[in-house]
């Protein structure tokens, strides 16, 4: 399987995991969308639940995030549809659709939902939350300037921010419950040794 | 297959639809959930986008949304979770998970998005908006009063507004299109008779 | 909002529905797919479940099924990232990745799977099943021939007969339901009159 | 937080993880479901994809999947409601509905389905797969003895064989790539030293 050439291998193997996460990262950063962004959203979300958040956190949740083949993925084909669509060449009726960004095409969402469902229940109604509110970032690519599209973009950070949100919210619990082990054990030994 | 007496019947024959869908809406009542504090929430979420809407329309929409199997099952299954929770009659420790309401128990969310999905991406976003946000009736039902549970009917609630939220929203856009050809034909028909 | 003459319309106002359902019914035929062939898979799926089941049934269902927006949606985005990809238009590593129809790549699944959940839990199930099995015209699709590429197209054809098939299911319930209530009637005015 | 005694401690924190985890693993347990059992149907999925896999990698496979918070929840619920059902405690028409396991209640598939997003679009379409062919030990819960009621386990198995097997197949592609890097370098290697 390991024999052939750069070339050969380039045709029969599936494209390495590391190039599809930098084309990921790269488009992001080539649309305008930084990791501090996103996770500025993560943190003004999750900061009523947990008073000691870091933005450090959040930025490392977004980031962890992004290993993830299925955002990778979802990123890889709805930045391609929007550059598409500001290019002009995707076919009609696909191509007045996607830059109108009309309201009852839903194929965007979709798509970005599909890499939510992975973060649990959390993560989806985060989505339709930041979906509606469009909260900083989202809210930039969602106005529109002149020229450019963001019909897919928008959803796929608001996925994105879903996820890492979702993400901490499950740690904070792991972090919670161990302390409570801690405390219990803590106390099962001063009871004993009391 | 219809020749047997009612009780050899219920043992074959599956349940009726008109038996299920009445169970649903009693049920719905018996909790305190009416149509109109329903039909509020579908209200107040798409007058943004429709300056005609009447609270008719509203109710009526939801009307339909409860005539579906799938929401219909949902209700049945949640609201007995909530009695039996209430009655303290569930196994531990799912009875304090659901007593709780606690934040990462996510199958309340399951069994509502369950039939959210049919009403198409809108009604996603929708459901995960008012999940989040709780307004009217959907905030009476999470402040809980002593002795009673809601944990899984808040998100019923929240699916059947985004469903009935999202269907108007569809026959909006139907609505529009069909005078729009109308306007074409009267054009098209004045063109030719101008 | 109906003043402007066509290209001011076309800047302003939503594609027409009429034109986005001639589009994907275009499409499918161009990519070969016919809704004959579409039918026969639901015809083999539900024929278990119901002996007298007709073809003609069968070719209703997925015609009622392609009247949906949002299958008509995806069926738009799909088929342009296949036709896009045979051009080789697509960016790298995006165009490689759906060239090879590779394993791990789910966003064809996920946009396929968008337009199933509207069909319920026997949809999605058997959306799975022939997404595994590939029967009649989707094991053609999935079988490539040289040059043309298939990607997103299989799925689309799985979400449409799970649709139809799903939709039929449900609809003959509604049937022996109705017949139920004949009869129950029936019976009830022969035990009046009797 | 953490001063009160045992009493006042459970009506404040939520129930620890690993409580959580014991009752769902013991649930399975009771109602004949073993992991050896699932992971037979995780083999024989993953068998075709991968001629050197081991029955052990399907049973830690398995195990890890019966880590995850969604599908322990899932399992709390599901056994719950086929329990009660047995014990005849649902309310009409709920009982009736359970205890046929009828073709068109799909809070069972919802619930199994609720988890199985988690684990990508191959989770999805094998849980379809599995739904329908119902190979092994999913077929003995089918097919219902006097007075035992399967209704949602069985589909909750199938959930977390598809779990389990697409967590297989993303980690088959992850070994496949670290060994193509491994040759990859391992011939830069040679060629410098060549």
């Amino acid at each position: 399987m390991l024999l052939g050439g750069v070339e050969t291998m380039s045709k029969r193997e599936p494209v390495h995991c590391h190039v599809v996460e930098k084309a990921a990262r790269d488009l992001l950063k080539e649309r305008g969308v930084t990791l501090n962004a996103v996770a500025q959203i993560v943190f003004d979300m999750q900061l009523p639940y947990n008073k000691d958040l870091k933005m450090e956190e959040c930025i490392d949740s977004v980031d962890k995030v992004l290993e993830k083949r299925e955002i990778q993925h979802a990123i890889l084909v709805g930045i391609e549809l929007d550059k598409l669509a500001e290019k002009k060449q995707l076919s009609e009726p696909l191509q007045s659709i996607v830059e109108m960004d009309e309201g009852l095409f839903g194929v965007d969402e979709t798509i970005a939902l599909g890499s939510v469902f992975g973060y649990g229940s959390i993560a989806v109604t985060t989505f339709g939350y930041l979906d509606k509110q469009k909260i900083g970032i989202i809210k930039d690519l969602d106005t529109k300037q002149e020229g450019s599209i963001n019909t897919f973009l928008d959803d796929l950070v608001c996925s994105i921010a879903a996820n890492a949100a979702s993400r901490l919210a499950h740690r904070l619990r792991d972090k919670q419950e161990r302390l409570r082990e801690e405390e219990i054990q803590r106390r099962d030994h001063e009871e004993r040794i009391g």
